[in-house]
Order: C-alpha cells, then sequence, then structure tokens
C-alpha cells in the first residue's frame, strides 16, 4: 500500500525539506528539484533505451549547432573547437562501442552531452546555450530518418528493378487474369507482375515528398510549431502503411497462386519453412510475415495519430512516442523490402500450370466482341454470350465446343469465322491499349518502369 | 429456420429447373443467372443509396467513353449523336429532380443506363462496349474527387486567410506560451495563430498531390493496377485525419483557452450552445465537435486501410467500400473547416485576462541568459537560475521580488541591470530569428501565409 | 471573406446589441443566448437527423422518468397522466409517419419535448425536471441498444444452428485440412464448418455481457461517469469488430475454396453477382462484401477510441459521435449475419473436387507415426518421413508409390504393414480427441453446440 | 542486383543439386529442404528475440504434455523422468541466466528442445510427438498471459486502492464540477476522484473474462480454431485500450487540473520533470505519457485486427505478430498502472484554490429549482435563472448579487428565502441519489468501490 503523503498536507506549500542538494541529482533540470524520482517513473519517462539509435545524428546537430553558437558570438573560437573535438571523441566512442552509458543518463542528448563534459569540462555547458531538448530531439530525428529512409529508398528500387527484370524475361507465359478471384480472362504473367511493380510507384513519389521534407531546404515557419509538429513522422508511418497494404496484396496473390490447386508459382526454399508435425509441408511463411506486417506498420499510425489527437499545443511529454513508432516501421520496412526482393528473384513459375488454367469460357467476353463487330450492341452482345455459356453448362461442354448450329440458335450473326475466337495468344494480343496485356503494352510498362527507375537515386 | 437446398445435391451440378427465364431481371448479368437473388443480398450488394451522388461524374464519364467509341469506330457519328443527347437529358433529370429510381437500379451506372435505354433505345447497349464497370466506378469516383476537393480546397484557403487577417490585427497582444500545459515564456497571440495556420501549410501541399492525382494529366500504367488501386483514396482519407488532427489539436487550445480560469477568448454565441439544465453554462460544443471528428475521419482511414489489407489482385467488391468512406470525409471535412473559419472569424480575445496571466517566472529563462550574457556557460546559468526560482518560490515572492543581495548569494555576476530582465515585451522581442516571437518574426511568418495563400486556387 | 467581428473589440465585454430576444428560438437553452447560430454550426451540431431512430426508447425513458418525479412529488398525478397520454401520443406519430420534424428540433429529445407541448401545453415543461440531456441521451443509446442487440443475437443464432445442421448433415465428406494454405492432413468437411461455428462461440459470451451492461439491473454508480461513461458502446463495436474479423476468415476460406482451381463449393446465385463486361463470371460479392466489412466496422471502433482519448471527464459533445457509430455497426451486422446464414445455407459444396484433393503426401504425418509406433523417437520419424517426401518426390512418384525396399533404405524399421498408411478415412478416424477430426469427435462437437443454442434466447 | 535463378528454369521441376545434406542444419523441418534460407528472411522469420521471455511457459507445457504421452503409452515411465529432469534443468539455466542461445534456434521452442537434445540425447525427439509447434505457441501464450495478468490485476487493484483511500480522507472538499470544460455545478473532490475509479470497475469485470479464458478450464472446442484463434489476445488489446482511455481522460483532467491557472493540483516531484531551458518549469511528464501510452496500446490492437482480417482459417505465420503486442501492452499497462498509483498517492491539492474556483453563477440551476419547488414548470424556471444569468452578467454582477427586486422583475415567485440558494455545501448535498455528490453518497461510492476490491485477487 502507498503511504499517504497528501493527508495533514491539505494546503499547497512550497517544499520545505529537501532530502538531497539540489543540483546533484545531473539531471538538466537538478537545479530546482527537491523530491527524488520514483525508479518506476525513472525508467516510464526514459528513452535512451531506443533514442540512444539517434547517437550519430545527436552529434551531427550539436556539432552544426555549436558553429552557430559561434557565429552568434557565445562561444569563442577556441571553446567550438573543444566542442567539436569533443563532440567526435564521443562519437567515436559509439561508433566502436565504448561508449558506457550512465544510470542518469535518460535519453542520447542527454548520454551525449554528460559525457561531453567528461571529456571537455565546463564549456560543454555552454553547447545548448538558447537550445530546447524539444528542438534537439525533433531535429534529431528528422536527421536520423533523412538518412534511413534513402537506404529505404535504395531496396524500393531493388525490388521495383527484379520485378521489371523479371517481367522483361517472363512475358511471353499466359494465365488467367482473375478478378474476385474468378477466372476472368487470360493474360500475361508479366502483366500481373507489373501491376505491383506500377502500384510501386506511388511509393517512389511518397518518399520523394519525404525526402523534400527531410532535406531542410526550407526552415520551419514558427517556432511554438517546430517542436510539436510530427507531420513529417505522420508522413512516413502512412507511406508504410499504404506501401504494406500493397505488399499484402502481391503476397496474397503469391500465396493463393502457390497452394497445390493453382501451382502457378513455387516459393525457392531460401524463403520457404517446413512444418513441424508434417514432413510434406513447404509453407510461403516469407509471404505470409510480408503480409502481417501491414497490419503491425499500420497500428503505429494508427497509434502515433491517436496520441497527437487532442493534445494542446507546443511540446507535450506525449510526442516522445514518435520514435519508438519511426524505428519499429523502419526496421520492418527494411526487411519487407529485401525479403520481397528475395522472393521475387528466386520464385519459379509453373509455365505448364498456368497454361492449363485458362479454360474456354475465359473467352467468353471475346464471343460478345465478336457480335459487337458483325454490329450487335454490346448489352445484346454480352447476353448473347452468356446464353451461350450457359448452353455450354447446361450441355456439359466447354464452350469452344458449342456447334455453329447450336451458336446460330442464339443469334443468327454466328458465321464460321467463330472459331477464330478460340485462341487464347490472339486473345491477349487485342489489348494493345496502354497499359493492356498485349505484348506490346507490355513493353512499353517494362520501358515506363525502366525509365521511372533512372530517377531514382541509386 | 432456413431451408437444406445442400441435401440431396452433394454433387455439383448445373442448374436445371429456371425459375425465370434467362435475361428477364433486367441486370447487367441478366443472361446467364436462374436463380434469383435474396433480397437481403441485394440491398447488401446495392451502393444506389450513396454514389447516386457520383450522378454528374457517371454522365460526364460516359459522354467520354462514348466518343472514344466513335473515334474506334464503334459507333456512328448519329448513334454518337444520339448517345450524348440521351445522357444530357439524364443529366437534366438529375438537375431538377425528375430522375425516377428503379428498385433494379443497384448502382448509379446501371440507374443512368436503363434510364438511357429508355430514352434512346437499344442504342444504349452500345455505350459500355469493352467497359467493365469496374472502370467505370473508379473514373467516376475520381472525376467527383476532383470536383469536390477543390471546394475542400477553398475553404481551406479560407480558414487560413481568416487566420492570416486575425494574426495581421492582433500582433500586439502578448500571452503566456505553454509547454505541457505548464506557463513557459511570454508570446505573441499572433504567434500562437500562425502555429495553427502554418501547421495548416502541409495540408495545402498534400492536396496540391491529390490535384495532380486527380487531373488525369497521366494515364494509369496498368489496366489491373488501375480497377483496384484506390491510392488516391487513401490518401485522400489520411490527408483528412492528419488536418483533423492539426485542428483537434487547436479546438482542444481554445477548449482550455476559453475555461473560466484561463478566460483567454470567448467562442460567439454563433458557435456556443447552451445546457438543457444548467442556464449558465454556454459550451464550446462547435470545438468540441470539430475535435471529435478526427476520431471519425482516422476511423474510416483505418477501415479502408484494413479492408485493403491482403486482397487479391485487380477488382474485388470489398472495394465498394471505397465511396461511402470518401463521401463522409468529404462532408464533414466540409463542415469542420467552414465552422472552423466561423469560429475563428468571430471568438473575442480577453487581452486583461491574457496579460495577467503573465508571471515573472516565466522570465527564468531570461535571468538565464543574463548570465550568459555575463561569461556563464549556459547549463551553470540554467541551473543558478533555477535556484533563484527555488529561493521566490521558498520565501513566497514573485521571482522579479527578490533582491539583488538574495540574487548574489547564487551568483556574483547578478548586478544592477538585472532589472531589465523583468519586461516582457523585452523578453518577447529577443526572438527575432525567423519563426520566433518577435514582432518582426510574426510579421514575416504572416507574409509567408500571405503568399501561399496567394499561390493556392482561389 | 468573414468580416473581423473581433476588431474594435479587443476587450471581452457583455453583448450589447441582441438581434433577437432572448427565449425566442425555441432552443433548449434560449433563456440567455443573444446572438444567433451559424446555420453550418445548426446543422454540424444537429444530430436528429440519425437520432431520431431512437424515438421510441426516448419515449420510454421519458415515461418512466415522468413516474419518478411523480413519486418524488414534483408532478401530481393528473399531470403525470396527462403527460404519460401526450407521450403516447407522440409515439403514435413516429409509429404511423406523422410526425412532422421541425427545422429546429436539433435532436429526437427536443423534437419529441416539443412536440409533447404542442399537444399538452405547458405542463410539457416539467418532464425533465433535474434531468440533464446528457443523461437522456445515454439512457436512451442503452434503451436502444438492448432492443437492438436481441435482435442481432438471433441472426447469430441462426447463422449458428445453420452451420450446426450442415455439419450434421454432411459430417461424412472429406477434403484436405490447410495450414499457411497448403495442403496438411485430410479432415472432415463438418469439421471445417465447426471451426468457424466455435469461433462464433465467443461472440455468445460477449453479447451475454452486453445484454447483462445493458438490462440496467445494476445502477450506474457515480453520475459524473454515468453521462461520460461509453465503456458499452466501445464494448459494442469491438464486439462488432471480432465478430466480423472471423466471418472476414470465414468468407475468405470460402472464396478461395470457390476458385475454379479449388472447385470444393459453388455459392447459390441468390448470393452471386455476373460481370457487366464477362459473361461467364459469377462472382463472390457477398462473401467479398462480408469480408470488406471488417474494416468498417473495426474503423467505427478505431474512431470511437480515438475520439473518447484524451477527453476531460463528464460530458463533451465529442461524445455525440457515439451514436452514428453504433447504428451503423449494427445496420452491419445485421445485414452480415442474415447475408452469411443465406450463403452457408444454400452453398452447394463439391465432393468430388474435395476428395480428388487429398494427395498420398498428407499422410507424411502419419508416415511419422507409423514409425514412432514401431519406437522410433518423433523428431527421427519425422526426418525418415520427409526423406520419403523427397524421395518420392525426386522420383516423381506419389508418397505411396515409393516400394517397401525404398523405404527400408530410409528406416530398416519400414515392413509391409506400412500399406494401411495409405488410407484417408484410417488417417481421420485417429484423431478421436476432443476437438478433433474423428467422425465421433465431430459429432461431439456438433453435440456441444446443439447445446450452446439452447442455452441462447431464441 | 540479385541473380535471375528463374531464368532457363520455367519448368517446375523438383530440385537436383543440393548444397548441403538434407537434415545438417538442425532445423526441425531439416530432413526435406535443400537450399539454403536467406539470412535476411531467418531474421524476419525469427522469435526468439522476443518469444524467449516465455521460457518458463515453454517448459510448464512440455512438462505438461510429455506427462500426456507417458499416460498414452508414447513414452516409458523411465524416458518420462530423464525428460522432466532435462527440462528442469533447461529451466534451470534459464534462471539463473546461463541458457546459451544458438543462432540456429530460431524461436523458444526450438531452443529449449534443442538444449534438452544436449542434455538427455535422443529421448528428446519423443518429447513433441504428435504436437504441432502451433499448438506449443498458442498454449505458451496463454500461460504466460494467465501468470502476468494476476500481476497487473494487483496493480489495478493497488490503483483502486489508492483513489478509494483518498476520496474517504478528501471527501469535504469542494471544487468545480465541469461539463464541456465550463464550470457546471459545485461538487465533491471525492466524487471526481471515484468517477475514475468506478471506470476502472468494468476494467475488473473484463480481467476476470480473461482470466476465466485464460484458467484452461474447458477445453478448446475445434482443433482447428484452437492453433488460429486469436480471442484472448485481441480481447486483451482491447481491454488494454479501453482502460488507457480512461486512464487517458484521468490524465487529461489532471493536467488541465496542474495549470498554473486552475491550481487545483500539485504533481510530486517524484512524477514530475523539469525543462532543459526554462529553469521554472516543472512539467507532468509521468500524466503526458499516460494519456500517449492509450495510443500506443490501441495502435497494437488495430495493428493485429488488421492481421487478423481475412486470414484463411487455421495456422498461418502472420499469426507470429501476436505476441510483440502481447508484450508491448502488457509491459505498457505494467508502467502506468504503477506510476498512475504513484501520481494519485502523492499529488498535492490545494483546497483553497479548488473553493475559490466555486462561482455564483454555477448556482443557477439550483436557483431553477428553487422556482420549481415553488410550482413553475422546470423549462420555465430553466429560462427564467438564464435571464438571471443574463441580468447579472449585463450588469456585471456576481448572480447572487442581483438584488431580490430585480429577481423579482423575472419571475413573482422570488422571495427572501431565495437567500438559501447560495450556499455551496447545501448545493451539494442536495445531490443524494446514490451517485451523487452528497457526502452520504460519496459514501456509498467508497464502500462499494471498498467492496469490490475485496473480491478482487489479492
Amino acid at each position: 500500500m502507498p503511504s499517504r503523503p497528501w493527508l495533514g498536507a491539505p494546503r499547497w506549500q512550497a517544499p520545505t525539506s529537501s532530502p538531497c542538494l539540489p543540483g546533484q541529482s545531473g539531471k538538466l533540470w537538478g537545479g530546482r528539484f527537491v523530491g527524488s524520482i520514483d525508479p518506476i517513473m525513472e525508467k516510464f519517462n526514459s528513452s535512451i533505451s531506443y533514442d540512444r539509435r539517434m547517437w550519430e545524428a545527436d552529434i551531427q546537430g550539436s556539432k552544426a549547432y555549436s558553429k552557430g553558437l559561434q557565429q552568434a558570438g557565445l562561444l569563442t573560437k577556441a571553446e567550438l573547437d573543444k566542442i567539436l573535438q569533443g563532440l567526435d571523441k564521443v562519437a567515436e566512442e559509439w561508433a566502436i562501442g565504448t561508449f558506457a552509458q550512465n544510470p542518469n543518463d535518460e535519453d542520447i542528448h542527454t548520454a551525449n552531452e554528460r559525457r561531453l563534459k567528461e571529456l571537455i569540462g565546463e564549456t560543454a555547458g555552454k553547447l545548448h546555450t538558447g537550445r530546447s531538448r524539444n528542438d534537439q530531439v525533433v531535429t534529431d530525428l528528422r536527421l536520423w530518418m533523412r538518412k534511413s529512409c534513402s537506404s529505404l529508398s535504395s531496396h524500393l528500387r531493388t525490388l521495383l528493378m527484379t520485378m521489371m527484370e523479371r517481367a522483361e524475361a517472363e512475358k511471353d507465359v499466359l494465365f488467367p487474369g482473375y478478378t474476385h478471384l474468378q477466372r476472368a480472362q487470360p493474360i500475361r504473367w508479366s502483366h500481373w507482375i507489373l501491376s505491383g511493380a506500377i502500384a510501386g510507384n506511388p511509393l517512389g513519389v511518397d518518399r520523394e515528398l519525404l525526402q523534400r521534407e527531410l532535406n531542410f531546404s526550407a526552415i520551419t515557419l514558427n517556432s511554438m510549431d517546430a517542436t510539436s509538429e510530427r507531420d513529417f513522422v505522420a508522413e512516413f508511418l502512412f507511406w508504410g502503411s499504404l506501401c504494406m497494404t500493397h505488399l499484402s496484396k502481391m503476397a496474397e496473390d503469391l500465396i493463393i497462386y502457390g497452394t497445390k490447386e493453382f501451382s502457378f508459382v513455387q516459393l525457392s526454399d531460401a524463403y520457404s519453412t517446413g512444418s513441424s508435425l508434417m514432413p510434406q509441408k513447404k509453407n510461403p511463411d516469407s509471404l505470409e510475415l510480408i503480409r502481417s506486417k501491414a497490419g503491425r506498420v499500420f497500428g503505429r499510425c494508427a497509434g502515433l495519430l491517436m496520441t497527437l489527437k487532442g493534445l494542446p499545443s507546443t511540446y507535450n511529454k506525449d510526442l516522445q512516442e514518435d520514435k519508438e513508432a519511426v524505428f519499429e516501421v523502419f526496421d520492418t520496412m527494411n526487411s519487407v523490402l529485401q525479403v520481397a526482393t528475395g522472393i521475387i528473384s528466386t520464385m519459379k513459375i509453373n509455365k505448364v500450370c498456368m497454361e492449363e488454367a485458362l479454360s474456354p469460357d475465359m473467352l467468353a467476353t471475346d464471343l460478345a466482341y465478336y457480335l459487337v463487330r458483325k454490329g450487335m450492341p454490346f448489352r445484346q452482345a454480352h447476353e448473347a454470350s452468356g446464353k451461350a455459356v450457359f448452353m455450354a453448362e447446361t450441355k456439359k461442354l466447354a464452350l469452344n465446343q458449342l456447334s455453329l448450329s447450336e451458336l446460330q440458335t442464339i443469334s443468327p450473326l454466328f458465321s464460321g469465322d467463330v472459331s477464330h475466337v478460340w485462341n487464347y495468344s490472339n486473345s491477349v494480343e487485342q489489348y494493345k491499349a496502354l497499359g493492356g496485356t498485349a505484348k506490346s503494352s507490355v513493353e512499353w510498362q517494362i520501358q515506363q518502369l525502366r525509365d521511372l527507375l533512372r530517377t531514382l537515386p541509386q
């Protein structure tokens, strides 16, 4: 049971007894506090377990800030040099793994400043003159994200390039296009690949937006807003969520295409796992993990937006939630993009199964177009073709096994040339419009993607 | 209890009895179906109750498509004219409110085509030759959003202009800046207004992105992706979510500033409501509603992303969820932006209360800077100033009531000129850096916002 | 551009000009207000477009409250009778559709009270003595939910009963069990049906919790909490979300089982739709809509929780978001449960395809168990069986086509009785443990479900 | 650039070259695989970095399972003893920190079994005969949660007890009750405390539900459902979300009550932090962190539900997302409940400021009740009181400074006894109904809470 410190103290009063001398604790705000911190609160409040990851950004930001102080006449050249050398030494300790954390280091900023003071003495106390920690935190995060996003961008580029190359190499493979997971019309396998790659395209755009945001080309316009505004974090988390939604759809397709019943694709062993119980199993764990991460990444985005909702303006400690969200989403995207690249680059396709899955009823639309070309309005042609499908089903025949006379009971417009309809390659080649599944159109899409990739930073 | 239609039918077979003749139902796919639709399913499947809102976009899209058909030689000039005139007539019926819906109209596309057929006969059946409804749905939604977003953009512009004008007019009012809702440093009232207006800025950028997306300057690159890709919807819903997050923060500030205890602002009666029970109450319902809508809008964004997660590629009926989300978010943003403009433009501020809330302890940072200017490192100066705050609290004095000799027990650097610290206006004027709260800086921010607003479409 | 009402009024003052006399507007708080309401704000604030749905609960609550007033001596018996008769008349008007809304009716509570006053005069003004509208709102919502949830409960019961009957009727059909969508082991079809039905079980439990909550058996313990606490709403929305998650999984299975490649099930036409373009298509729209609604329902849950986050205690207008969320989720669940029942009760299964999908490699676990029974530790047996699978694949044979001598190169424990392994029915019958897929176990599950359904209210 | 392993292999074929001998890798499914795993995939797939936290549950579950194996005749008594002793040894190594992880240990289950085999040899291979890892994973998680939830329950109980004791001790302090953050009516401070504590009450109920779920009193009814059903995880995450929503509201109140402008409460130094920049600041970081965690916890709930949406039945690797969510929510709740207890138990209240905030206009409802008692219908009385408020505002008087004759211009029912209205204690004492703010009612609430706490496990 907690004691009752409030009893006997119904009136508010300045604290009179001080168990520890002010300023002894080493906390940045040590000058005034007289109570001690609840250790659970200390841990609850501390962020160093995750924000030490920004050590390099913190040093980089402090070096820039100290140069500003010298320009403003608040540091002498000698003091600046001392600080810069000290910061370099701190950075070196982090880089080689000898930086020793102290239990009182509540965040990376405190830790670096504490260490700097140990190395160069009181001059360290001048480093953050006129700079709030809230500013330091948000600047470090922006710096860290600028650097990290460029590695995500590179992984994304590799994934898209893999898809492009694969689309190029396999553009002669036909298989069923599905809508509602029902067989619709024959399409090129490359057309499917590009439908994912091109969905990847907007991602590129978003990333540019982020980069633009992060290259600091503009200054923040309002000091109150600067420390509390987390749009760049929210945008990054949403980019991740939307990107993962696309990848979850690609994963879903491949999981289904990889079932025994479809047998269109086979994951390489490098991206499959077996069952501890069933020796014959080879499971697409890699794809399932990709699919599942859409939830995780979105959850971080949702969590941050809920945290931001209804906050008073300027800095509130609630904003501390931003970093773990960014780090987890970064790590997840970093793995997912590389694993997806590995899957796409090593997966085998089964051309025989893909082509066997093409069935004459998928040409029913072509049959309607045949009638349209003979002059029938499309809605009537669609109905006539539907009647043919129904007739074939009733007679337990394939659609292309209906005789001409049977077709003519549906419409007198059918004649001998209807036999030309029953050809999958011809069907596919009809869709020459840009974006379609004809060979020329798929080649155009590949070229569009190639051009886009050239514009992305390597 | 439902009957057991499956009993006695363990084997799959083509339907043999047909209660209604094929093609009689008037459904688009009427040619083949032999069963009838469960009425609950019919309603569950139907979207016309909300998608009729896109009647104009649907007509617009169909007119464009029919011109394409003529160019492709699939319509004669006479047929084209007949269709265009028919579509104009349908549009007119919607515009004047005489369009009569039919229970079989499951969506706006079916309804318009059905009516067109009634008006011009069989030629109507040629209108959608080679066009899938999935394509029609997504094109209509893009057209509707292009038009609707421009009205949101205009409301946003008006809100920002109101904030700018108000910031201009009231730039001499000082009041406490808060962090963690604790008084921090004196700032200009206009600095607070602009902190919200400038957070509005990124919204403008996003809207541009949306507009770029929606002006169809580019064609979609892949036909499979074109019907299933809903990034433009997700981006819009996220724009709404982020925008509402900002507005929820502004609302939260104003609700708190409007409490009796703060008394900084007073909402006009036009945006307040009373209590059914307590006659003295005047409640900031308008602000609370704005704050609450952040949840609703985000909920729609979250819902759509969850719906998209793990879908197979191309069209699945799941995508039908997009429109109600877009419409609700549009309606919400449409109201919120206008109500926010009304609130900001009519709200009164209470200069006296604002200035009374400034207290000498808010100049403790200035006291530290005073010592910094005398040569003390900032961390030591911060600690010294903290000791002064503690001393004043202990002696139950205001910070500026400490005598020089008392201050000198903390640091010998204090001298008579410390009295210059105790001036709120001077304090504010120190922050001349761009984005700061000095008058010149606030004026610069106003100018930045004015320049931005000029670039936005009126 | 809005005008600038704040200019020239920097000081806060009591309003001096009053465009309308106080009390004339008919608003409940009319006594004090002097400004008029912005019409956009009026609409933004109004809830009658959706909360009129609670008219019956509002009358019911008011009748109960007025009886309480009479007991407390605040109404005479004659006044009570007048009020009760008046309320009955209002209810009748709603029931027969003659209730005429008034543009000033901002919510159902105001509307009913306004109409009551028209019918019985000033006595109506005594009805809500000492009762806040916030209390009225939350009580009405609880009453509405109590009634509405019982109809959901009944639909859920019918769905579970349908599943139970179907499981009973089809328990002799075997088909592949899948994990990771890879064929795992043979199971009974009824085992799959029950896996969904039993996942429905917890739903029943939650519903009981809700009912317990809503039967008002206990009073709320704290008046501050009573008007602001929306746990019962959040719990309902989460029940909906979790229930929809289960149904989305069932829908996903059936969509996949209904592909041409699987061909295990065929939806009845009553729950399928065709394609406007492709005559041969029959799409599982009903299942896709069910799957999609998981997003919508969860979105409402997410939205409400975000709205609740960080609200100050007691009533805030933000809480008005609760009702539209409840109504939409109710309507969605109401349709989904009925459509799901229709789907399950009319869907045909294709026993031939199901059994053809059973393949010898699915007995690899049985092969391992065979070795375990001969004394080999399970991990070794699993590895040995894995080698057999690999050998069969390499030789392009089915697993049961390996000769005894081939098997003996893997382990000398194999002998002639290994042939007994290759029997799907035997394999299934091994799993007699409760919850397993043996016939007796499936029958036990059916009985468990039947017993559970008996305990649910009809 | 990845190589193109798919080129030249357009046909699916059994792998022919094997870079490593089957079974050498030590993976559980080692018998069959011939490729090697991509190291990024290996890390992506691995869960031991977080699931080793369940080491104790895993040992506990394995001990129980091995006893089951012996009963089933699949282990001899000697083998069972060997396994149990081995498992105890493994547990001891974890407990004292000497368990050495191996890079091939992909999860805690593999790790424990690998170590067991090292300790006791081949007998270890019999441990999981007939048990899938999916079953092991979900059982371990249930065991871990059963144990961990009881510690959360204990922290929750301590928090509620602290609130109860504080409510008991401070029940004579009056302060303003707020709705919409506007002063409403005088209430007891204890009434506020209990409004939070009683909102905590439903949490208790939910926890019971969880405990019921977790005590394994019932077996799972369906083996397919058993490994894929994660309702117990989703329910836990939602319990956390709803609980955090309540705590975020309590935190919001206290942050506002702790502003200089309100000055109702003062956090102890143990739960405050200072500013790195502003020496006078004392920030309620602890409350802000509590408020912020509502977002984090909900984000995990949202993420898991999205992950679950649309999954096929039975086990999919997607389900691996459950554990990190549970662990993070557990850790968060664990800290939050303890920090909240610390805050509530050490926070000081400022009785003087609280009572100074009571203002006569908060008695306007009492003024209306005065007229009701004189026979005026409530709606008229409310309007009359509203006019009095307006008159007082216009005359710049406090409401209780209006003269009797002034009041009589509003209603002739006012007489000399109206002066009795102006007494805060009398006002509060009117609300004797259960749940009200009268002293007796607050005492009853305390007793209700005390009784509830007695029923919770200590």
